[in-house]
């Protein structure tokens, strides 16, 4: 039965986890085969052609695993690639971006939406081109904010210097008076806390991995692909090249030990 | 003539012109040829495997480029690479590690040495362990600083964050009461000025870009190939893949326009 079959993740590194952790939370019989392109990390900085041959590579190795559906969790990829994965695969694809986009929509009140990501999301326009497809009268504040991604790999999550930083970014988007913003990187959930504690109440925040885990019930709910099984689901996590952090990172970013971990060759 | 030939240079990404800066400070009459695989940058999270088939692939094409000397101008290649390419390859070849290492063994009083670098130089044991070879009685603090490259490239020189971040990381080591600090990243020159002002004269820094020039000085006359003519050298930068930032770092890092800048791919 198709509906047994594990759902596919791809990250150019450890964020996606964040995506990850997500799913099994709110869907924890579903089984998951991540692959974390940890060779060719990070995407930020690299050509959409690029981006785009990676993760058609990327997708053409978990479509021969026989994954049901495939997530993009990783917002550079996503940007650069999901329309062309779309044309080449007939499974379900979801990527991080959407979901972010309709929360987004939903929770604004004065049409003033933030987003901060990495420096190649935020070039790649993305977010500001899909929000503004959708309500073009939204006035849109993109700032990209490198330092976050190493703070969170640091785990100086409750350091000094990382609430200098971040207030730093988030003033610049509090001057600008945005009543909602979108984290739209995968690494940025484990923030969250400090985050909200800078902005208060003032601003609502919109966490893309929390709102992908959303999409894709839905989307598997519509395609009749939810796994009906009761035992709870297996996590094997890929990588394309072993970095001594990547385990470290792992554990720290699904909150609980890995178990299945492989390196792969995408060219095999 | 040989010595009218180019030097070969090459990084992970952008890094390693603050090499070439002191080269073309240094020897300004010679010409450059630099390669950034900022396809595959950052290097210091990948496996030494990977590290040294990318080098390998580099100095090939550097060579077929009929450079006369090679500089590996990274600091996590250097490490996990440099004794294979001087096996493979007959020109003269040099690392970043060997001057750095050289020049803290002069600076330092008291014997005792700190050393800051990427994740993945720290982890090689690099520098390390060719400063124990060289001394055995040496005391080494090594600490992977992963936080500086980013604050380089936001160009937060001056922000009171990286003031802050630096005194994290520098006072682990004034606490070790090192005598001499060697800066184990070619992102670290642009630090410098921060950096002296926090330690003052208490610890001396030694700045690996800077020995390189000098090491690569030496060689080249050793082998009597440096070039006599009294043209200023022209500088030409490969890239493997276009970023959006990489013009605007490499200005930065060089402190002048580039002229010649090219994408080539590796396989041809």
């Amino acid at each position: 039965m198709s509906e047994e079959l594990p759902i596919g993740v791809f990250d150019s590194g450890v964020g996606g986890l964040t995506v990850v952790k997500e799913i099994q939370d709110r869907l924890p019989h579903e089984s998951i085969i991540y692959l974390g392109d940890t060779a060719r990390v990070p995407y930020g900085n690299k050509s959409p052609e690029t981006i785009q041959e990676y993760a058609i590579e990327i997708t053409r190795f978990l479509v021969k695993k026989k994954v049901k559906a495939v997530v993009v969790a990783c917002n550079t990829a996503t940007a650069y690639s999901l329309d062309r994965l779309r044309e080449l695969f007939t499974i379900p694809l979801l990527g991080v971006i959407e979901p972010g986009v309709g929360a987004a929509l939903e929770a604004t009140r004065g049409g003033k939406i933030g987003i901060i990501g990495t420096v190649g999301t935020i070039q790649s326009q993305a977010y500001q081109k899909a929000l503004l497809q959708a309500e073009p009268t939204l006035k849109i504040q993109a700032l990209a904010t490198p330092l976050l991604v190493p703070l969170v790999e640091e785990d100086w999550l409750d350091h000094p210097a990382t609430d200098m930083i971040l207030k730093e970014y988030l003033n610049r988007m509090i001057e600008e008076q945005i009543d909602t913003l979108v984290l739209g990187c995968t690494h940025y959930p484990l923030l969250k806390p400090r985050i909200l504690s800078l902005v208060q109440d003032q601003i609502k925040l919109v966490d893309s991995a929390e709102n992908m885990a959303i999409a894709l019930e839905k989307t598997l709910r519509s395609h009749d692909l939810l796994n009906q099984s009761q035992a709870l689901g297996k996590t094997q996590i890929y990588v394309t090249d072993f970095s001594p952090r990547f385990q470290v990172l792992a554990e720290r970013f699904l909150k609980h030990p890995i178990g299945h971990l492989e390196r792969i060759s995408l060219e095999s």
